[in-house]
């Protein structure tokens, strides 16, 4: 069973699970598992990695439109380093401050690989499930996508070429701002809100099956980022990654086409309408073509 | 830097570490990390390993006097078996039940060594941390000690002579339930508490530190599981191992005399008085030895 098969098998399951944070009494909760292999690049620092891994379960609760109250992680390495261990205290400390969070510890232990779980809470009286886009709507994405594709790109060339600056500008691109501020904006709107961790592809997938209709995408809306272009090798390559990479943790949402000023004003962050919710049958297509159920398997 | 060492570090770095679980907002928050190699012991179902690993998270809030809200999984593993995966969360499903919480799901991730990352979240405007011991008071424990030891020692004979009903007794030896109605109902009493999952002279010691006091313990009082006792070579081993093996997630809590017997009518479970509280510079004794600072390192 692949781990797709594996999660469907747990919604069925637990009632709470199957949306970005589960919701319990006014809270949502949300916990993810990162390894050094699979997700932390050759020369991402242990700031950055602090940073990333709580960033990516505060994401998860800007997702549901929540504020972030604290985070937590359990922290597994070979053994501690005094001055890793503080870098991803504080990486984790900061992306936490930076939404209005508190960062407050967590579990040490021993482990071959270093290996990240976090936990973040968040409070709402009224969250943001994927299950309620409605034909008519439009469908938005917050800042840029491909940031983490140019990031791994750059983590590549940095570590080929031993070159301190080209890392630098990675691990910058790989610590994003969790979208807490634009998900509390958005929530009175939204009808369906997920983040973008498993590509912008994947996520419209997810947001179909759980609202149960279809997407038109205009690809020319999609916000690349300027890094990913200067990256890519074609702007169709571009096109393909800010699509399909994920791990962006920007926020996909539907809103009513009327409500897009509004909150447009109201966010501090980009938030570019890239198409509509159509109905079931439609399926979900880019420029009239079948946009394929490919991204970001965690 | 061993994790003690480690821990010590991250103390002074995060204001809110340090405790059974840290406290934000009138929630307790705490996370654990499991792995197959040094926490669960071959025979150990999955069902149980949802259990005990989100038990001890509970154990956690419980030690924080707190009500049990919810908690959350991240599991990882080499694959995903459909029955293994299933029972781990009815094990974590079936714990949270008992004391009165949800397990709401969490996160899978590909592993090569089965690894669970638990949180638990619980709530309460009043915590207790484990810094308010007074010399006078008594010094008590919950239950008995040395259910796990006796199970690790179950799973060993169990697993060489392959034989199923040991098996079966070292699970359920090593399923314990969450001590959160106890800690309810101490909270209102104790001056500190905290779980005694690095064993009782570990517990103790790290009480010390936090209330700056010394203990007196009377090793006669000591509850010692009876299965433990039964496994045991002698006497003396079987206190020797109900002192430091730990793993067993009871109270260890400080109260005012005069409000024993009050407490005790009031718990479901057993509350042994195991010895008083003293001023720091008596150090820690039992039966008027020093009682040295060895349990479990997690």
């Amino acid at each position: 069973m692949d781990e797709r098969a594996a999660l469907a098998l747990l919604e069925r399951e637990l009632e709470a699970a199957g949306d970005d944070a589960a919701v319990v009494d006014g809270l949502v909760i949300t916990t993810d598992m990162l390894h050094e292999r699979t997700d932390f690049p050759a020369g991402t620092t242990r700031y950055t990695a602090g940073w990333r891994a709580v960033g990516a379960s505060l994401s998860d609760v800007a997702a549901m439109g929540a504020e972030a109250t604290a985070a937590v992680a359990a922290y597994a390495a070979p053994e501690f380093d005094a001055e890793e261990l503080l870098a991803f205290v504080r990486g984790a400390s900061d992306v936490c401050e930076r939404v209005g969070g508190e960062y407050v510890g967590g579990d040490l232990d021993g482990h071959e690989e270093f290996t990240a779980t976090t936990t973040a809470i968040g409070s709402t009286d009224d969250p943001v499930y994927r299950s309620g886009a409605t034909p008519g709507d439009v469908v938005c994405v917050t800042g840029t996508l491909g940031r983490s594709a140019a990031a791994l790109e750059l983590f590549e060339r940095g570590t080929r070429h031993d070159d301190p600056d080209v890392l630098e500008r990675a691990n910058e691109l790989f610590r994003f701002e969790p979208r807490i501020a634009a998900g509390r904006a958005l929530a009175p709107h939204a009808t369906a809100m997920m983040d973008s961790s498993d590509g912008l592809a994947r996520s419209l997938h997810q947001l179909a099956e759980a609202s149960d209709c279809g997407f038109e995408i205009d690809a020319e809306t999609i916000p690349i980022d300027d890094a990913l272009r200067s990256v890519a090798a074609s702007d169709d390559e571009a096109l393909e990654r800010a699509t399909t990479f994920g791990e962006d943790f920007e926020l996909v949402v539907t809103i009513p086409e009327d409500a897009v000023e509004t909150v447009q004003s109201a966010l501090a962050v980009d938030l570019s309408v890239i198409g509509s919710v159509t109905a079931r049958e439609n399926g979900i297509t880019m420029d009239g073509e079948a946009l394929e159920d490919r991204g970001y398997t965690h």
